[in-house]
């Protein structure tokens, strides 16, 4: 709902405004002011005369019709405000900076709600309440500093938490981040980071807007629009990293306690980025570190050169690199030597090319020259330059800027001597460039950004599956888990295959009805949910007379009301699953069964609906994947049926979205067939 | 081999003074007279009449005795100018500035070679060459800047890399770290890292010595005496973290370029730093953050309260917490509920306690009152406090600066500021304080210390084993493979249980002497290394008749020389191994069997001589340690067993150290007894 009243007012009015700089409505008209707003200001203010040189209304009644109104006044009063804005003064959007709604109690919720309902009704935009404000093009809407030069290729900053937004503008001013929009939800009563999003989707054009996006989001109340819109912005050229706090137990509480947001599991957050493209992080760091390698040229490859006069650094730098799971590949032949013959005696070009403490500014452009242009098995440059305090490394760094804007493969700089070459290093960040100040930190980063997937783009192209059978059993079963027998239909609806079983509560029928079932047999309770727990699963039945005995015994368990015989398969156990977070689609899980999801943890997810080249990415993303691939003396799974069986389980539970939760466990997997052995399904609303 | 002369000289010679302040020998006068050297300062210039005022000796021949010099002249001339100093003019420490010798080639080796024999012809004491020099109490003696304070309770670094140590420095300034000695070791041709430490560890006085040291290795040349005195120093109250970097094989190949070090493997490196208690860091950046958090009061307890009035920052510190291992408990309670009646309303306490963007520097206060004295299950507080930019923290930064000095509990002060409250953090800093401006690159730091082990304290039991038998065999054996029958006996000696076996050449001697063996029994070929990959094991064989059938078909096998018969144990699969690196003593491997080593890499290392609570450590820490214990359904494996088998294992590497290479695998382990099934043992010089 952001309209253009918000990004590019003619007039605002600050409610609230104050002579006082150290308060909001004080330092916020002092940032307008000193900003580049060319339209009408307005300022109320019942006690002043004048505020900051403004004459003041002395109430919101006495304002002229206005664009923009930002308040920074009790949170008590401001329902009336916006009342008298939205219904007397034309004004269609809103910014409110103070605290004390939603996040103080409930007195506060419903204030928030009735401004939002008195905001849409005249289809006007809310930022806010509890935010620092907005900064556009146009204005500078916030109430704190520093105030970012609005640079247009700089980085769009969208956040959940202004504290945070500010800190990060800190942080990445010091390194040379520039930013243009900065918007700053707060609560978000009526606008979210996602639809500012979608916003910037449906109106971006590559050669004017910021292509880098920065998100700092403590809840995803929309993931459907988050992952639609930022894979499109990906799609569009765009570039997202995105920090989602609250990923653990204790972050989570920090984040209930902050804005009242339930936080979704870590897992599901991670699958939603990887499918929409945007690149995962964890802190403030790791976030500006992410969006300075987006300033530069694009990482088409993972053979990275590291260029240094200092040895310590490129050991640190490829270590991390390696961890990674980029190269630093060996560079050797005619080129290489004849990159030697200018360097100093004892220089190294294996990788890292060392040239040296005594290494000139020249020899640093002829290296560069011979990344870029001879060594083919080259895709990217890290520049590592520091100065020990003798001379002014000016020279090296000209030389560095001049390459960043020339050379077609990206150069990444790390300088280091934020003491020594402190002037040097601010003079090479005027000239628009971003610097790396620790080298494994920028190595890491590298990493995160190499190892981010594309934005899914393939059609899905879902399985032909009976829905119509599907949707017959979903309705005809009340909430909770499905019986065997609808479970079973379901899986014959969604196509996947099962093991033949027969279940009865009497040993006559048993005995008559598997006849057409081999030995050895498999036999388990039918009623209690944790089978093994409760001997009620027997393995390795040899004949009818002991599927007679062992009848006898299962029936004995307690809340068993029936038995079940399976042929007893072999093969590698492998486990798939659903789940639901609320607002999300389905998350789909698989891993290998047994051990690897009890002991180890070796899940894989993805969000439905999941394409193919998504469900291979999942399997082979597993720890345990060599064991689907066959290990020695042992062979593996099925891989392309394995693949089929995810993308059936997300075509039902795309057909069946009352599926809250389900697990195939296990699934015995073969080179000729996957069959699924225990399945449990849960309905929900 | 540190000596006073060179700790606390009573005269300096620089060799190859300059004026020229853009030269080494330049700046490196110049940070002498600016420095606090007390004693006489002599300079050789053959040129120059005087130099920065000091009048010039002509050659070294002129020079009066002197008990330190420092060389930077050019690398063929050193040798010359160090044999005079030693032997006419009483010199004992000697600083090599200079570069050009092992790490370029084969002529400076050999100077480099000549000039440690002339030094230690007169028992003195050289660092370098190739290195920026040493910071003492007494003395500046480095080329480079920044020249920081001497701080006898700031941080000691002692570096591999004169540049590393320079960037160390640079981030750390910025930070508050201060530094006590600083020792760059270049090609260490004499003194290595080791030395130093193997130095302030035997003269250590907690009173008066920085307990703080900082070491960066790109070569661990004498692993024993880095253990022996780390772990001394750590033990006498210091606090050591390090980097090693070459971790990788691609840092590995820079390191190799760097210093012609061969580096260790990683997993021996960390094993070896747990062993000692030192910090395992990777970057610059981890080794300041721990080198922070060593400057404050110790961590006792994995309790964190998180004391914030931005929201964001402890979302995602809480995160980071949880991840580590550590814990941000709920606080709640009669204390919880008064300590919210001084905050404003909103405020939360349940931890993170977020006490607002309007919270006041007397809230701060009381609630640091109310965390180090009335929350029991709070261990430690990290405060985060920025500013949006309105006005001046200092109130909140000194009440923070008292309560860090009065505070028992540690405080971790993150102030994320950099732009807004730079004026703030620098008098903070000032008053001899650090600052974390990043909450999670704090918390990932907090865990590291808090995860890495104590110094092995306990005298190692060794188990009573059969050394003289070992020996024997030992003795009699020549290098490579150990054969079957010699095998046996050193388990036989060391006591390692192993399963009975018959092995034979002839089907009648095998049928005949397999009498006490239980079937099923398992068949495998002797002679072929990996049997399993030649088919040439055969399980669950259940009759005599199928023995001989079985026999047929192994002999049958290229490069058979035997059969072997054993009983088919049922059981957990275990392994443990050992490995050699140059230098070290044995690694010891332990883990699961099967997948979990080939497929997962799931293995726990330690460094011989192993102590039990190492051994438990080892076996606790593996990713499949819930299976040693016993999982749903399956029982485990006799814990106390498999550590026993570990240390019964280190005393035979003790006793046998011509062992290079040794696997059993598997170790079959049930509740009651863990055998070893397969064993291969390599010797080596």
């Amino acid at each position: 709902m952001i309209n253009t009243q918000l990004l590019n007012p003619s007039s605002i009015a600050v409610i609230g405004a104050s002579n006082d700089l150290k308060k909001p409505g004080g330092h916020l008209l002092k940032n307008l002011r000193s900003g580049s707003f060319n339209g009408t200001l307005y300022v109320v203010n019942p006690k002043e005369e004048k505020v900051q040189g403004i004459p003041s209304f002395k109430t919101v009644q006495d304002l002229p019709e206005t664009d923009l109104a930002i308040l920074a006044i009790p949170a008590k009063h401001c329902l009336e405000a916006v009342t008298i804005l939205a219904e007397e003064k034309n004004t269609k959007a809103f910014i409110i900076i103070s605290a004390g709604f939603g996040e103080a109690g409930e007195k506060g919720t419903i204030w928030e709600q009735q401004i939002v309902e008195t905001v849409e009704k005249v289809d006007g935009c809310l930022i806010g309440p509890n935010c620092i404000g907005v900064i556009t093009e146009y204005y500078k809407g916030v109430f704190t500093a520093p105030v970012p030069n609005f640079n247009p290729k700089g980085c769009d900053l969208i956040s959940g938490s202004g504290a945070t937004a500010v800190f990060i503008m800190e942080a990445g001013m010091q390194l040379g981040v520039s930013f243009a929009h900065v918007f700053s939800v707060g609560n978000a009563a009526q606008t979210s980071v996602e639809d500012i999003l979608e916003y910037m989707d449906l109106h971006f054009d590559p050669a004017t807007d910021a292509s880098i996006k920065l998100l700092y989001l403590e809840t995803i109340s929309n993931p459907k629009k988050l992952l639609k819109h930022a894979s499109s912005l990906i799609n569009k050229g765009a570039k997202i990293a995105a920090i989602k706090a609250g990923s653990t137990a204790e972050g989570s509480r920090a984040a209930t306690s902050h804005t009242g947001a339930i936080a979704s599991s870590d897992m599901t957050v991670r699958a939603l980025f990887d499918k929409a493209g945007i690149v995962y992080c964890s802190s403030r760091e790791e976030l500006l570190s992410v969006a300075s390698i987006f300033n530069y040229k694009k990482l088409n490859g993972k053979n990275i050169a590291i260029i240094t006069h200092a040895g310590g650094s490129a050991v640190m730098l490829a270590d991390e690199l390696s961890k990674g799971g980029l190269n630093v590949p060996e560079i050797t032949g005619a080129y290489a030597e004849k990159l030697k013959s200018f360097l100093h005696p004892g220089s190294s070009v294996a990788n890292p090319i060392d040239f040296l403490a005594t290494g000139t500014a020249e020899q640093l452009g002829i290296i560069i020259d011979y990344c870029e242009h001879k060594f083919e098995n080259i895709d990217a440059m890290a520049v590592v330059f520091g100065s020990p305090g003798l001379f002014d490394v000016e020279n090296a760094y000209n030389v560095l800027s001049v390459k960043l804007d020339i050379c077609n493969k990206p150069i990444f700089p790390v300088l280091p001597s934020v003491v020594n070459a402190q002037r040097e290093i601010a003079s090479f960040l005027k000239k628009g460039h971003v610097n790396f100040p620790d080298e494994v930190v920028l190595g890491k980063a590298l990493s995160q950004v190499y190892n981010t997937p594309k934005p899914t783009t393939e059609e899905v192209k879902i399985p032909t599956i009976d829905t119509e059978s599907i949707r017959q059993v979903i309705e005809s079963a009340p909430q909770g888990y499905l019986s065997a027998s609808k479970t079973e239909q379901l899986l014959d609806a969604a196509g996947i295959p099962r093991v033949v079983e027969v279940i009865e509560n009497s040993k006559e029928k048993l005995l008559k009805n598997m006849t057409g079932i081999d030995f050895p047999v498999v036999m388990k309770v039918v009623g209690p949910i944790h089978k093994s727990d409760k001997n009620g699963v027997v393995l390795n039945i040899a004949s009818k007379t002991e599927v007679a005995e062992t009848f006898d015994l299962l029936m004995d368990i307690e809340s068993t009301t029936a038995v079940m015989v399976q042929p007893q398969l072999a093969g590698l156990e492998l486990f798939v699953g659903v789940k639901k977070e609320p607002g999300f689609s389905h998350t789909i899980l698989c891993g290998l069964g047994g051990i690897f999801i009890e002991v180890l943890n070796d899940v894989a997810a993805g969000l439905t609906p999941i394409s193919e080249p998504e469900a291979k990415k999942m399997v082979q993303s597993l720890r345990g994947y060599k064991l689907i691939q066959g290990t020695r003396g042992q062979q593996g799974v099925n891989e392309e049926l394995f693949v089929e069986i995810i993308l059936r389980l997300s075509a039902l539970v795309e057909a069946a979205p009352e599926i809250t939760e389900m697990d195939i466990n296990p699934l015995i997997g073969t080179q000729r067939a996957i069959t699924a052995v225990d399945t449990r399904i849960q309905l929900g609303e």
